[in-house]
């Protein structure tokens, strides 16, 4: 993570801080993947128990907030340490942000229970959160080992959960025009990607900054392939 | 903002950064109101400023962090003087994402400016983003003037752009079902609702950012009143 040198308090505190940061981005690679089981298998019980460890991770982010603050009050740290602080916090909040978006994927599997069923669309939702899950734990991976490569990897992956979002598109828009029944399913679907996208550009903030981190620097200009803002029902149907 | 006392080298720097974040909020505040006008009057031209625009506002957001870190590297000021900057910086990061809102927003401008009218959406969601811009609006001057009361009457404004997305959700789905001519720029509706409905959350985080600088404590807990996750289109038809 940082050099070695000479154990100080601030260090252990920094130890702390990024050990804390691990364990709250388990928890939310955890609900990334029950989210995405619980779709699949339309489990509500699995769904429940999501929405429920989401507040554990809420909880998570304001311990890791509040000892953030209290090691800068307390240590005064500065340039590389006070960024690796900061850094911290930006982390925990990105991390928030993963957890709500896997609480909301599992508050529409109550009602997607009910309603008709859409071929394949629980198995590639699941199969998108999981593209999620794996660059989650890859960045995280990426922080634990100060391992630029593999979060600057990271980051390209996340192009293939935005082209994935592009094709369910089209295909949910598909069935809409073509079953007005499968229209309420095939909402919530879109809800689904749509937000399974926005994870990802929140795994790839986080990925940034473990290159800020490491590096002092800005990172480079991140790629992009959601163009479902631009898509229409016409492009969906063929 | 807080109570006079000696000028220090600290409190010009907070000084600074408040009035930037008055005027950071300014621009995204424009930005939410010209995107629900562009909207309105389909009017690509506006849109386009709009997205153009939001490169000034992340700008900003990266000033102000660079200039937060920088105030506590030199000034390294303790409990309330620290709990100021970091405010600051998770405000500045709300409204960041509140532009990036309304920059989505502005993007499916052009699609829909193509696309099938449906009567009165415009103006429906029009009438929804001046409800946020006015929240973001009052929430800034609670900032600028340390007025607790009006931040928690933003607050519960927020309920009302609940409201709002819950009954445009129902409006547009029994458009969709009466007419798949009506499914793409319905769709684009929805997410620009949604996406509203998410604005005014984070509007109610700059909010609760007051509460917490004022006064030092958690704010209470928030209303909800969004429930389109459960929502389906036999409720909607009717």
């Amino acid at each position: 993570m940082r050099q070695p040198h000479i154990t100080s308090a601030f260090d252990q505190d920094i130890d702390g801080l990024y050990s804390r940061i691990l364990t709250m981005g388990g928890m939310v690679e955890q609900a990334i993947s029950e989210a995405g089981r619980a779709l699949e298998s339309r489990d509500d019980e699995r769904a429940a128990e999501v929405i429920r460890a989401d507040r554990e991770i809420d909880a998570m982010e304001d311990d890791i907030n509040t000892a953030v603050v209290s090691t800068i009050a307390l240590r005064q740290p500065a340039a590389a340490d006070l960024r690796a602080v900061v850094t911290v916090m930006k982390m925990a909040g990105d991390l928030e942000r993963l957890g709500d978006y896997a609480k909301n994927m599992a508050k529409r599997v109550p009602v997607l229970a009910q309603a008709q069923g859409v071929d394949g669309a629980g198995a590639a939702l699941r199969r998108q959160s999981r593209l999620v899950q794996l660059m989650l734990k890859d960045a995280l991976d990426g922080f634990a080992r100060g391992d630029l490569d593999l979060v600057r990897d990271v980051i390209q992956r996340d192009v293939e959960v935005d082209q994935m979002t592009n094709a369910l598109f089209r295909e949910f828009l598909t069935h809409m025009m073509e079953d007005p029944r499968a229209i309420t399913p095939c909402l919530h679907f879109l809800f689904i990607s749509k937000n399974l996208e926005r994870m990802g550009d929140h795994v790839t903030e986080i990925c940034e900054q473990v290159i800020y981190l490491e590096t002092g620097a800005r990172p480079e200009l991140r790629p992009k392939g959601d163009v479902t803002s631009q898509m229409t029902a016409e492009q969906g149907g063929a």
